[in-house]
């Protein structure tokens, strides 16, 4: 019998990207509290600092996105593209975006959902990365030739909002409920004072993982949507997707 | 860190519901070969004795099956529906197949896909296995009285052909790379003499695996597409999902 | 109470279908309930005693059914079909329910929607209520010529459960936010003693409400779906949909 | 003129983007007569004059689109982006747009839909269009600053050409067979006489409308596509959506 | 250079199959006289009187039916299944209807779409020729062993309304401009007096067949879907499918 | 009978592009060499010399292409627009290659599909021919003025890969199997040593169109998928669709 994956002493570090200071807290932050706690190294990529939001200066917001990333078990880089509202996709951004792959070399990669009907810049900022982690295999890109090529195992997609889950892609669902990792959670969200002061975000992204988690018999489950299929080596990987409703 | 389901001493049997005597071999048979390799229990449920078909009488259909199904490690049984290009959806079908499944109490239960664009015995058996799956969960159903509720871990399904490939879920590619394995699915299919003596159904098969395997690096591999979305304990249940084209 | 666009003295009665005696409740009792507020009459047809279910004796499922019905302001009737967990699709039920809608005359007509991954009773029932508002209207159905022609206004799904919820159907949102509604909706489905005592079906169902109450900016709102594209005189006639998320 | 069922005393004006001076005519003229009929004011604003089509000068085009608006009760303004088949998808258009519904403050705003298979520009603006919507409600974007934010109440698409209809957007029908709603859409549309002398859309477009008007049992009908569910406060604001054939 | 398919000295026959009396020249009667008009031979099997429909008796109908079958120079059998509103998927009627093909041996097969709402009879015939074209393949069915197995070569599926388009098949545009087609297809609907008596249907499927003629810049053309990928030699066979609008 | 489109004395050209030189030999190498094998014309235009891949440098790349080509019976031309892995969608590369189709006046476009999950490059392009193919039509396009106006006759898309394929259009299978063409298309693969050193991209290919041969009875068929619904004179035009699985 093959030895699981689990077996491996240190799993590759997840890289994951968010268009705004609090987009990856929201999506999936349970889902980063989960790895880390397994022992996953996890770096956050913000590629803004949330300066066309309603609420919050910028420097505020780099403050509680250090602050959450720290609470998940993350480490965090801020990145300059076009600034908040006004990401476009342009192949100087995703060439931008491979170079940090192929630098930090991760094995799961997690971006914004292309479900286009939500905040423009978070499908934008799915697509390059998407095209990010494809360029950083090619061998021949100029301006990426200080480092060698890389290849992840596999783009996940998180969504922001219930409405921006893509409608194509059967999701894997991530059992969140483990009460250190909803704890944690919950705190990362909550340590974006200025966006949840404004809104219930934090109740919006717990009913949304309590109704996953109604679903399959346990109390949290956060979805991801894979970018391509996933690959097993045996049905044993899969654990119980009971159905309980 | 939480144990991975692949430390169970045992895991649950699975259990594959086929048409017509060749069904499962051709759709999964590999995959039935990879489980039954790694300790798993498996146990075919044949619903008919392929009468209809162009090829081969009963009688010898029901020997190729049951060498066809030792060869994979797998126990075998018919069971009488409407027989061979006759099924219909009825809910003492169902009931009768959720009987079964009270008794084999397995984990994954694999069935033929729902695309309606097949042999029509195909997708209406995947129907009344998803009902069954469902039946068996339901205490007061009078049929079933005699045997105590179950809930399995996953359906899946498997497609017979590259047309019965369901078109609205996102596949799992379970890697059948591995030689023995390879050879074992190999030897089952033709075990169907009255059927890859008339058709070239082997290289039809081993050329959709291929394609599959050629996609994700590895050698062979089969879909199968789950009816719910997979729960997992952790990302790094998830091998790698190479993209290599 | 606001005046109806239409400014019918009395709108034309609603006409509920559930195959369990607690599904109209659960799927969209807050949408009864904001209806017979607004004066419009409604009538629940139930088409099994739920005897298959795990929980609770027909007997005591019928108590239910009426006392939760009466929370919401609507009568209620038993059909009998193939009983709970044996629907099938036959023409002649079809007509049944056809005969139904013929002698209650509704405007309105809610059913369980037709995604197929759920109870098995469900998508069937929500086909034979289809097809029935059909054959209402055709005058030469010889089974039917007791009572007259009848054309409904529109027929909408409600979903059960979350993954019932239609994926090719874009829903219209009912906003359940007075908390006389959503008193009467939570005590309807309260009343389903047998049911709620075994499972967190009331928090599933709220959850699902305020989630989507979440994205409109209203408190609590239920998804229907239409089986036909919606008809306005003018744009006046939509509420906003604002988007908070 | 019946009452609205918000009861407003003026309803929230209407905004209706178009790439080329024809495209709100020709698309969804004649809910604007509606519109208009009902007491709502509704503005134009055209983002080419047209100059890449085959036929007509620019300076021709722009006094067909004016006498057109004013045929339909519109005001109509002009605003420059990239010029006719040279729109592209860039944050400052979006950012413009955003300006301009920030200043008009709408209620409904109207957009071609986002289909790709049509004219490149039509699902470029309807992009444009989307993304505005959603900026003019954000507080920190710094072009928009002279203004204050705005939420309007629904984005609604329209097509067209029937090819430019959205599949996977369930549509509302707007009834415009009123007499002088059609005979204010026709002529509106034969107001761009260089367009009509050269193709027969006007045929097309009462085409298109007639074949929804037999459906729905009434003359004339027009599909528009919400980019989000509608919210209703009840069913009575539903008309009847009469399925004929 | 192969020789073109047309170079046949005689093509295989035609075979439509129809719910109810009217179905075929409603939904593709043009298409009909345009075959029988380049030689082709056609018959139209008919599974009903429409004897449950509001208008006409079935004496009338029959006598309907046949003057607009030779109309469009076809001929015409009537088959009873369960009788108009009463059809049911039963795997009997899928071989009583093969049994016609192995009788016929038609090279193109045509049937009511799939699509789900619209009258219940059209998308269960629909499903029935479909089964019963692969049925007519299989040597061992028993019941139909008087007959040689016969493989057509495609099977279309027509729409007798625009909400029986399935949305999930690509269609092929038949050009029915000629004004013998059209006059022939025009007349074979006014035959059935007791149907256009009382709807405008003729009107109906002109404005379609108009809409598509507008879009392919020919005069009506009418869309077939069909229920496997179209297979060609080459390219020429391809006529220009000229976008217009 | 009206005369096959095949007895044209001479069908108008085919127009290929391609991002990468080896893209449309790979995609649909085998269409091209069984269209010139008809004695159509071919040209192709390749918008990057690969210098961005991992194998071979940008000359050696040119002189495989030319050969390729060569080998196919096809012209050949590179058009600079932003360099492999750097493409983008902008208007002026949209009315670059309408220029060209205007100059080439082809009657079949051939371009890559547009799915996303592919090499960024691949959608691009497709999305900016099918623009260009739309702009060539357009008479007052400034930067189009030296060349008339054209009108294609359809355009085409191919995948380069399996999971290139559009899931939301119905190919039509062309037949490759005649020997010649096979070898045609195999040499033509082969002459991009550079690439096929590398990687098994030639069994790729054969293996793809071997899969969809085995499913219509011949040998070997490539999948092309239309932009616009393809019309047909007469059903005569289509070959058989024979599903033999």
């Amino acid at each position: 019998m093959k030895p699981s994956p689990k077996s491996h002493p240190r799993p590759a570090p997840l890289l994951a990207f968010g268009a705004h200071p609090d987009d990856i807290e929201f999506g999936c932050g349970g889902v980063i509290a989960n790895e880390t706690s397994n022992g996953r190294e996890a770096h956050f990529v913000v590629c803004s600092r949330g300066e066309a939001g309603s609420h919050g200066k910028p420097a505020q917001r780099i403050l509680e996105a250090n602050r959450s990333a720290k609470l998940l078990g993350a480490s965090l880089e801020f990145v300059e593209l076009d600034g908040d509202a006004h990401l476009e996709v342009r192949a100087d951004h995703a060439i931008k975006l491979a170079g940090i792959i192929r630098h930090r070399r991760p094995g799961i990669v997690l971006a914004p959902s292309l479900a286009e009907n939500q905040h423009p810049d978070h499908p934008r900022l799915g697509r390059l990365v998407r095209d990010a982690c494809r360029l950083a295999r090619y061998g021949g890109v100029r301006e990426l030739r200080n480092a060698p090529a890389h290849v992840i195992e596999q783009l996940f997609y998180y969504a922001v909002t219930a409405e921006a889950e893509p409608s194509d892609i059967t999701p894997v669902l991530i059992d969140v409920s483990s009460p250190d990792v909803l704890q944690a959670w919950t705190s990362a969200m909550e340590a974006h004072i200025t966006q949840v002061s404004a809104r219930n975000y934090v109740e919006l992204q717990l009913t949304r993982a309590r109704l996953r988690g109604l679903r399959t018999g346990s109390s949290h489950a956060i979805a991801l949507f894979p970018n391509d299929p996933i690959v097993l080596d045996s049905l044993a990987q899969t654990s119980s997707g009971v159905r309980r409703f």
